[in-house]
């Protein structure tokens, strides 16, 4: 079991609104052993790894809980569109053609962005799983994974639910636990009644959590009334989908009623500030969600709606954005949109308590950040107003995932970068070809 | 004069939305002497300096429309307050403590944040302004400078006016003509009316336009109303503000005969979207000022509510903001957004036509980023969209103002970066003492 030690940098734990302003974190295998405050005082012998942190800034990795993580290869090909243009003649046309080879690398293009600006969870929904879990194996990161279920066609809506089952049998638990898997029911608008009540029932037999998008646009809102008579939360609530443990992207569209539907089931949310902007959905009521004491975590959306995967930049609007459109300079503050970006975050996916906190026996999933440039000055301020207002995915020049060194001086160790990147020129040849 | 030659890059001109997969500059003097599109097939005889940007894209220096670039002293110390508790408690106790020597250091931290991020024109309003075009001069960066004018006491009101015109007359066309300088009046809620009326008229006489905050908060419109039973727009045109060359920044809370009359005068917008969230100013309707057909630029503002200085955050903010408050995909497309933190920002600020693009005969403030990045991929696609949408200041690694380069590598070649660090850590240690 290796044992690594990390000293003199400014440690940010994320369990209060506190930092040490210098500190200590000792990984032993996949955990951390300790976090301590001050100069290190102890013995070097015995660890495998002793890196010298001055300069630096060590907070929990952050926890992208939203995306689709192929979706990479859509990046830049379909901007300032009406939505349904955007999706209906850009990225379902394109998505038809992708191989299982193509969901693999763009698995990895995402996951190589995301390692590089500290995220060190995500959390995917898409088809051809088996390959984004590969990708996660062998980089190391830690993810939350679905087989997309929809369900429009019965007989390639069973295929799917089969899918799904087999991908949560071969795969939850694996790669050193990185790997967890949930029931991914697409959305309301591509899953009819039976369908959902049926991935209700396959979640509860297989024990597993459930992610759906919902509420995310005014029409999807207006379109299942229509069908219904009621609101995509109200459905839901009526096919048993929220019997299970449950995390819902968006929710840009809700009532008040909803809320408290939400906060009935202890539903968890996937903030995704960015995408709602880009695809001009709107703005979710994130401060009512934190009001009603739902846990809201953050999520940057594919590649295709944001458009890049910096949860830097989400936790940032999110502390930003809610205190413009609500004209309240005092709405989630620096510290509750860490949060969001880190411990909320895995709570919203069901993971561990202690993911996304630096505490001993929490696992050893940690970012160090460069903090010897401009805008981290004056340094005797708050650092955790650095972090939420100030700072960069590109800050990041070291990541950890279960006590693994992933990315070192900015660069990734478990990943050949030119590689990925040949061989995503290469495919868009072929997706792209007129 | 030097010459240098930049060959092999992606080249952006930012003339319309085309760009050059392949590209080369030539600069000479300060000046852009040639843009081509693709491989370099001259002679690379008689050039001082050839680089291979080949992995790089070149572009135009970024513009900040408005910011104080000093307050990065107050960067951390003041956040996630009501904003009368923030500027009287927070802000003003501190700045009045500042010396013309912190205020020197803290203009060289922006500067630096600044240059490193792709900035090649800042815009200020300050106190101790030598030293702010000291530390321009010093470092080689082009900026728009103004002595900030507050009117409250008829005494002190004289004095700064004429601290004013001296600055005009010391600095302006200075540093090889990258010194510009306005008049500064600071605000409707800072500058009676008769002052205003001073302040217009020392401008026309000095031939210099103006630059002034405007309908930044729901407050200040309404004390306006109040006071003179009409809004700062009606009110600054009735003083005779706009028979000047003015740009305003904010104009947040600004009704459609507001907006009429600013396109009347041509008056031009400095659109500050992250300060306008972070305080809880609210939302500028950026879009009917397009609409409207007037010129918009975009800034920071101060590190005291933003809180960096950070363009390609603006430029990206701008980008999405609108569509997401709008419910509108398609508002601020990515070209526009682009032009706004480049060429339209120098039109903001009255500076020459040809800043903020390249081409023949502008001058050669230009930048390059490193564009082998995962968010740049795949490259194939849209690299205006990457700009506005994936891209990052951290992305920029070359800087060159009037043809002189600033930034290398990501190294600030002017500027001694340490000591910088040392200087702000000693001030601050003064200035916070308890």
């Amino acid at each position: 079991m290796g044992r690594t030690l990390i000293h003199g940098a400014v440690v940010v734990p994320v369990l209060d609104d506190s930092y040490h302003k210098e500190g200590y974190l000792i990984i032993e295998g996949t955990r951390i052993a300790e976090v301590g405050a001050g100069t290190y005082a102890g013995s070097t012998d015995g660890f495998d790894t002793v890196i010298d942190a001055k300069g630096k800034l060590a907070m929990p990795g952050l926890i992208n809980t939203h995306g689709h993580a192929s979706m990479t290869l859509l990046r830049g090909y379909a901007d300032d569109l009406p939505l349904q243009q955007w999706l209906e003649e850009r990225c379902w046309p394109i998505e038809a053609k992708m191989t299982d080879e193509d969901i693999y690398w763009g698995a990895q293009l995402a996951i190589l962005e995301m390692l590089k600006g500290g995220t060190t969870t995500f959390t995917d929904m898409f088809y051809f799983m088996d390959r984004v879990a590969q990708a996660v194996e062998e980089s190391g990161i830690r993810a939350v994974l679905s087989r997309g279920m929809v369900g429009f066609d019965p007989e390639n809506g069973q295929k799917l639910k089969e899918q799904a089952v087999q991908f949560v049998q071969d795969w939850h638990g694996k790669a050193d636990g990185r790997v967890n898997v949930m029931f991914g029911p697409h959305a309301e608008y591509t899953c009819p009644k039976h369908y959902l009540v049926q991935a209700a029932q396959v979640a509860t037999e297989y024990k597993r959590p459930i992610q759906i998008h919902l509420s995310e646009t005014v029409k999807e809102v207006q379109d299942c009334i229509e069908r219904y008579g009621k609101t995509p939360v109200a459905l839901f609530e009526e096919v048993g989908l929220f019997n299970n443990p449950t995390i819902v992207a968006h929710a840009v569209h809700v009532t008040d009623e909803d809320i408290a539907i939400l906060k009935k089931y202890d539903v968890r949310i996937a903030h995704n500030p960015d995408s709602n902007l880009k695809l001009g959905s709107g703005v979710a009521p994130a401060l009512k969600f934190l009001e009603a004491g739902l846990t809201v975590g953050l999520g940057t959306d594919g590649a295709a709606s944001n458009n890049n995967l910096d949860m830097f930049e989400e936790l940032r609007m999110a502390a930003m954005l809610h205190k413009g459109v609500n004209i309240d300079p005092v709405a989630i503050n620096a510290f509750t949109a860490v949060q969001m970006a880190t411990n909320n975050g895995a709570k919203a996916l069901f993971l561990e308590d202690t993911l996304g906190t630096l505490q001993a026996g929490a696992l050893a999933d940690i970012i160090l950040l460069d903090i010897e440039q401009p805008h981290f000055y004056p340094k005797r301020h708050n650092m955790i107003a650095h972090l939420a207002y100030s700072s960069n995915s590109h800050d990041v020049t070291d990541v950890f995932v279960n006590g693994k060194q992933l990315v070192k001086d900015r660069q990734v160790l478990t990943m050949d970068e030119k590689r990925v990147y040949a061989e995503i020129e290469s495919i868009c040849e072929r997706l792209y070809a007129e």
